[in-house]
């Protein structure tokens, strides 16, 4: 485990999402102009709230890519700007909840907002985001990338809850837990893609690509994301290590370790995670556990089964900087800070 | 004080409400039909707590409104339908994500959903609902329902926000109070009063009577609410009498009461509600100085102006059976359990 974790620092690349957003800067700088002026509200709580969350910052992967692909497609900019910015608010609406439904203390290496303002706050400000994400959308008044959006909402609440339900349930197949990252995760980031697509009025087939890309893509960043929850150094990764141990949370790690447990490892994982009773030195038994089954390393080659999938999408789209940074994206999702 | 609840027992009219559904009956129907469609998702627990939740019941109003305007203004029917389920899911996203930051014990006489699901099931679901609201409004297919519905939301979080801002501030002004409820209530109403004039090509002086109708029912329906929390027989009202005292809800009878508070009043509001230290007797005691001050009648006299106001705004639409019932509806609000 410290090795990978010393590796991690020597061979840490320069993050390709940087370079995407120098690359786009000037749009990057229209979204999150967008963001800011929609984010205002003349309820205090909600801009203090607001003025909070922007602060913290975050990679932005989102926005970026709905900007990337209408880049690449020649799409109407403008357009993209405003669905760059209702992505974004719609993923910042559902961590909100998130971090109210998980009791999470971090997020992104500050004091989840629950913890500052309150998880009453939390809740509603994130009703405000995420109607605020719909009147973004209405006013790109196409009810094609309306429908695209509010699908993946739905879905995104769908996984939600299918997450919450299958918390402590070992016996959760790969294939449940793949379904549930694909509604919550990737639903978001291949509505983003495609509806950069759909500004482009690019054909079905580069729409399709462009779905595939992200959804891909999404599984991809969510896999490596469980598994660095076991593995990363904490400062890269920007949260706490070891906090979906602590909640009880189904991620690969634990499905990955639990399929090759032993009686007693499974006995470990029946108690720390179904029955959710941890002890100090757990965590690390647990990563010790992982390192002896080499779990982070079989995690990280099912994300990359993904990442190469998203890259695969590519090939139809028409060359451009912007398409060589997006194959450096699909790599880095998986390897940013393994 | 018990004077008002055994009158209100002789009184009690049959509900209009009731009058309404079994007049626009089949398209009821057709309303309960699309929510019990759009509600279903493949994951359980969203299931479970939908039909927990319509089982649960309601009066419905808010799509009866939809309903209402529609037909006396002959519009289409069938996409009334869609909205008026698409109201209804908004109402009740945000009455489970009320439920989560008020703490109800209760909810329409029935133990409410976060005291049985959990908190976390109940943000989530009420998000899946908020997602499905907009799904529904898609399908409408029409960007200008889109917008109503889309402001309105955005304009409910505020309200809520606002609420939650003015928690035990007994400091507040009427008019602030007002605003929030405005937010909060009748943004719902007049939005479900609005669409059912754009869905019948009503022109703009249509319309905007039946915005103000809804918006002024709105407002009348929160203050008799309001006010019922502290006088209304229980079981009537289907809610437990006193929870807004319980949790520091500033609200009209307690600006009312404390604008006419002597100094010992003034010192019994700042304890029970800003400071929320509360003991057995104090909700009777509060109930006591309410009735000392006439506050009950003072609170149902203001709501009865925002019901005449509603009232008045039906005049220039066309006669009609549904009407007529409405006239009685604006009354209703008012006066239903007290």
């Amino acid at each position: 485990m410290l090795k990978i974790m010393e590796a991690s620092v020597a061979y840490q690349p320069v993050s390709p999402l940087e370079d995407l957003s120098s690359l786009l800067e000037q749009d990057m700088e229209c979204v999150n102009q967008e963001i800011l002026t929609r984010m205002t509200s003349h309820v205090p709580l909600i801009n203090n709230i607001a003025r909070y969350l922007i602060s913290a910052g975050g990679k932005r992967i989102r926005p970026l890519l709905t900007l990337s692909i209408a880049s690449i497609l020649g799409g109407d900019m403008r357009r993209a700007h405003g669905l760059a910015a209702t992505v974004e608010f719609i993923h910042t609406a559902t961590l909100l909840h998130d971090d109210v439904v998980d009791e999470s203390p971090e997020r992104r290496g500050k004091a989840a907002a629950n913890e500052v303002f309150g998880n009453q706050a939390s809740v509603l400000v994130g009703d405000f985001l995420f109607s605020r994400a719909f009147q973004l959308m209405v006013a790109d008044k196409s009810l094609e990338t309306l429908k695209i959006l509010s699908d993946a909402s739905a879905i995104i609440a769908e996984g939600e809850v299918m997450q919450l339900q299958m918390q402590r349930e070992l016996e959760t197949s790969w294939e449940q837990y793949i379904d549930m990252i694909g509604a919550k995760t990737a639903a978001l980031f291949s509505a983003a893609c495609e509806v950069g697509a759909v500004v482009s009025e690019a054909d079905g087939n580069l729409q399709k690509a462009a779905y595939d890309f992200g959804y891909n893509l999404g599984l991809a960043f969510q896999i490596a994301d469980d598994v660095l929850d076991y593995a990363a150094d904490q400062a890269a990764l920007g949260k706490m290590v070891g906090d979906d141990f602590r909640e009880g949370k189904i991620s690969a790690p634990v499905l990955l370790a639990y399929a090759k447990a032993d009686a007693m490892e499974k006995q470990f994982w029946k108690r720390t995670i179904t029955a959710g009773r941890q002890e100090d030195g757990d965590l690390r038994q647990a990563q010790q556990i992982l390192e002896k089954h080499q779990i982070i390393e079989e995690g990280l080659e099912k994300a990359e089964i993904y990442a190469q999938k998203a890259e695969k999408s590519l090939e139809i789209l028409p060359a451009s900087p912007v398409k060589d940074i997006l194959h450096r994206v699909t790599d880095y999702v998986v390897h940013r800070a393994s």
